[in-house]
């Protein structure tokens, strides 16, 4: 039995506080205190944009993870997780689209960081973005924040370790490296569990971990949601590569394709990719199952979500 | 009275073991596991090269920090902080150097990391350098560490801090947006503190978080020395970047003059740049000398080695 998902209704309505939420938290934290020139390019790659799929996942996974006895640090805890998971994914774009990476120009529909700021600016913005990311999760002001060391460390480790070179940045970089190269479904699905699918898995177990200690069942069970997830978010966005246009998608539409990029519909065709990203729907829904957690609805709505997004 | 330093012997054999140790861990960790593409210009941006400054740094303020009672974890907390502090000195630098940046072809007497892997790569391995210093900081696999979870928490957050856009990639922002523009000694003095002193002061804090709890004195008296010798530092950096030439500086002399940069030498001259190190050298040792703590001569002989310096 798969597990229950809210509807999209229900699902929309948890999503609007917790989306202001998140929100809030990015305009007062990103780029607070530093100088100008840096403030503004840090606060352009982020706020005023973007799904919030990451931050969502956290707070969705600490939802799950809290039905089983919600500490009190646990709403602190997880919105300072999903800030700090947005921060990573906000200056991987930034990077990403700079002129010696993917030279794009348009990111959720205006000109990106370094077309409006500059490559410099761009550069650093991203930098600090990253650094920002750890320093919300550990704020050196340990006494404004009630969360536990333990977990502070925790979530640090799980973030570290989804954003660099064995997560995300590995990912890039055998990306980089297969430009023009044949990969085999393993190797593509290898690239695709680090590039995109590490961040997304490390926004699941972050949440899991604001909850302290879990079931190692349940660990389990989250930790394979957010790799079947992860994996089936990357498939759904080569399908609209193809399929949807830059308007709608907020970004250059056709670009993998126009660059000889590996992806799955350039292995398995448009049905087959599209069959493969159900296929992982329904392991991320059975693995939820597994867990054994009660409250699994937002994560089973998000994972929905993610498999029929059209942008 | 000034705080007893080591002679440059004395030194000499505290340094040699230590820098081993950092250099075996920095062989160890640095790109393990990443794939080989990444891998290879991490390690070219690290290994075999450097003057491990702001290891020893840690170090030797985890020494001074620890002579009021050693807990069992001191050394493994220093040693991975010296590596974070190390990797993020590195990130810094490979960015640094790009052609957005400073566009600089030379650094430790080697081809800098974009010259040789091309700018993609360089990028990825800097954003990747970032986050592997969290990493070994606040590790995953929390059991094979006996740091406890608060003092991976604090040191990740002076870390992160140090770093940021409150630290050293804030420094670098004032730097890009001052070219061509007249500072006044008040402006190039915080564009500094942030730029290069951030980073320096952070591993004298990071080392003494390694002992764990510490007396106020202790810690404003290592936070104060950590802020003087970090500004003493760039004194120094600009007037070496006047006398010294590339083959001893190993890497591109005069750049900053030929870039209209604004320096302590352009301010105050290079007497008045000299005398400004010295005063700075004699305000460190007086805040070693008030924190009280017993072993502070490792600390003080990097202080005298600071300004020393002819590279």
């Amino acid at each position: 039995m798969a597990a229950t998902a809210w509807t999209s209704t229900e699902l929309a309505d948890w999503m609007r506080p917790q989306l202001a939420r998140v929100e809030a938290a990015l305009e007062q934290w990103v780029g607070a205190g530093a100088p100008a020139s840096l403030a503004e390019p840090m606060r352009y790659a982020v706020l005023d944009g973007g799904k919030r799929l990451r931050p969502l996942l956290v707070l969705a996974a600490a939802r799950a993870a809290g039905s089983v006895g919600a500490p009190a640090w646990l709403d602190d805890a997880a919105l300072r997780a999903a800030c700090g998971v947005e921060l990573i994914h906000a200056y991987s774009l930034v990077h990403d689209d700079m002129p010696c990476m993917d030279n794009d120009v348009l990111r959720r529909g205006k000109p990106t960081v370094h077309v409006r700021f500059g490559e410099a600016g761009a550069l650093l913005a991203g930098d600090a973005l990253q650094a920002q990311a750890f320093e919300l999760i550990a704020p050196l002001d340990g006494t404004a924040v009630a969360v536990p060391a333990q977990v502070q460390a925790r979530l640090v480790a799980l973030l570290a370790r989804g954003a660099g070179a064995r997560g995300m940045a590995g990912g890039q970089a055998i990306d980089l490296a297969s430009v023009g190269r044949r990969l085999g479904e393993a190797q593509l699905r290898e690239m695709h569990r680090l590039k995109t699918g590490a961040l997304l898995q490390a926004s699941v177990e972050m949440g899991a971990a604001c909850a302290g200690e879990l079931s190692a069942v349940a660990t389990d069970g989250l930790r394979a949601f957010g790799a079947a997830i992860g994996l089936a978010f990357q498939v759904v966005d080569d399908v609209l590569d193809v399929t949807a246009d830059s308007a709608t998608l907020g970004k250059t539409a056709g670009k993998d394709a126009a660059a000889d990029k590996p992806t799955y519909v350039a292995l398995l065709g448009l049905d087959g990719a599209r069959a493969e990203a159900d296929r992982l729907l329904a392991q991320a829904l059975a693995a939820l199952d597994a867990s054994g957690l009660a409250d699994t609805a937002a994560l089973a709505a998000l994972a929905h979500m993610v498999v029929a997004r059209d942008r």
